[in-house]
């Protein structure tokens, strides 16, 4: 993705100080936490780990990272991310929850209830490790289009406590919420204000459910791992064109295909890649057919299961970005 | 469609004598059934409204042309066909069977488990149809590829009695099948041979189980509408393109979306056309961006419920045409 993808024509944004942003944001954090230890549940996105970053910058080694590895991150992502944050210099603790996050979605198809479930097993996990650790302050990286999709009803964002009525004190935590009156543009300038590996500062946005809600219905570990083989094509194959989100989504439907001259009645793969600014509003990009048949083809080669590749052409509005 | 849509450069049909080939059934059709009557189920599709025509030239007012209602079809199909049959001066029987077709497929939700019910409801209804006018002789319009996939299990057709195993006997009836050594170009040569109108003879491929197979699992009413709507627009917008098959399939699974500012847990939409000389394999036609938001657009507007729309980059094989 090019240096200056969100060096858009945008007054907001050109107005926007990241500089000054992370002075003011130092001087608050210290002054709201002053010298007790914060977690921060950094996932490896742009907004956990811009958030992380600028309390680590505060407070730091009074902050202690947490990553939660729920099973659900795309291919070598566990890995990516703890990487990135021992680079940084940042105290870290890696959980491993996979089988609690699969149990937990186990039977659940609608998609508000897989966000649902997978939100409270998030935040029942983060409390078992503050209590553990005797930590009250959690960082959280809440952006405004979190807070403004959440009142609007489109989507539970799991980390808007308060706008979905969820008491903080019942889980015991403070909250700190740093990014939440900035844009995703903002957040990333803010990331490169902090000296933050492009890698980081330049991601694309992935949802904080994770894969279980680019599994359609039921999720299972089979299913993530077709998942996975077929986000990995869709990433590599696609990554000479600069896209706000590029993704793959399993369906539950099935549908019939021919694989080695017999009927096999398989997967369903569906390709999406939008142009975005703010996830607000977003376009369905018009890649290629070059590129969406080597897509196609690859999918349905590389994964024995997979009969059917489909390109998502809808805009948001009126689809969401993701499918969840 | 154009007229030479099918003249391809292909020795083997091009070789097709359709004159030839007419003279030589009408001798057989009279010296198989002499004075009996016939009757041939006749959906409207290029197969079996060329062997209903042809059947119709060799004996005339003793062929009743049955045309079964089964509620599955495009929107203002059953009129179309039923006056096709009236202006080509051929006997005809309009059964409606709405009610029984939807009860049938109530509950079931697996691809072959749906084609077999069709099937069995078809020819059950069929074989009372048979039964109430006495008629011992049927005409179908089997081709080589549906023979072709039945053998190698690619699907069930609903018209290869023999191929899956059933006796007609147990149905009662002599089935005579006078086009299954053709492939489509060559019926649609005999179709124009016969003069039969354009609509007919140049008319897309439309699966036996007609729009069941194109709604995902569990077949309804409201679903059969909703897929009616899609299947209109798809074939309007795409009416400038040659292709050999253009539809729509609503999708079982839902996926969120927006619609007037509120979410929608919504219906997904996909949209298939592809390119093919004969069915035995097809490529999926790289129609225009343009032309694909325009139909998003139409389709996620026009019908509430949809907030979705995908395009089918899959060629045969590995995918079939159908999803089901």
């Amino acid at each position: 993705m090019s240096d200056n993808f969100y060096k858009v024509q945008d007054k907001k944004y050109l107005m926007f100080n990241a500089k000054g942003f992370v002075e003011k944001s130092l001087e608050e954090i210290k002054s709201i936490v002053r010298d007790n230890k914060v977690v921060s549940a950094c996932s490896g996105g742009v907004d956990s780990t811009t958030v992380t970053a600028l309390v680590h910058k505060a407070i730091g080694q009074n902050l202690l990272a947490v990553f939660i590895d729920d099973g659900l991150r795309r291919e070598g992502e566990p890995e990516f991310v703890v990487n990135i944050l021992k680079s940084l210099g940042i105290n870290t603790r890696f959980v491993d929850a996979k089988k609690e996050f699969l149990d937990t979605l186990k039977g659940k198809t609608d998609a508000e209830d897989k966000r649902k479930a997978f939100r409270d097993k998030f935040y029942k996990t983060l409390g078992r490790v503050l209590k553990e650790e005797g930590i009250k302050y959690l960082a959280q990286g809440t952006i405004a289009a979190d807070i403004k999709e959440t009142v609007q009803g489109i989507k539970t964002q799991h980390n808007v406590l308060e706008q979905i009525g969820i008491d903080p004190e019942t889980y015991g935590y403070n909250i700190i919420e740093p990014l939440k009156e900035l844009y995703k543009p903002e957040v990333r300038m803010v990331a490169r204000e902090l000296e933050l590996p492009k890698e980081i500062s330049e991601r694309m946005p992935f949802p904080g459910p994770a894969l279980s809600i680019r599994v359609l219905g039921e999720v299972t570990s089979e299913k993530i791992d077709i998942l996975k083989k077929a986000t990995k094509i869709v990433e590599e194959e696609t990554k000479g064109i600069e896209a706000f989100q590029r993704f793959a989504v399993l369906h539950s439907d099935k549908a019939t295909g021919i694989k080695q001259g017999k009927r096999l009645y398989g997967n369903i793969i569906t390709v999406r890649v939008v142009k975005s600014r703010d996830a607000i509003t977003a376009k369905a990009m018009e890649i290629p057919y070059e590129m969406l048949n080597k897509i196609s083809k690859k999918i349905t080669e590389e994964i024995p299961s997979v009969v059917r590749c489909l390109y998502d052409i809808t805009d948001k509005p009126p689809a969401t970005i993701e499918f969840e």
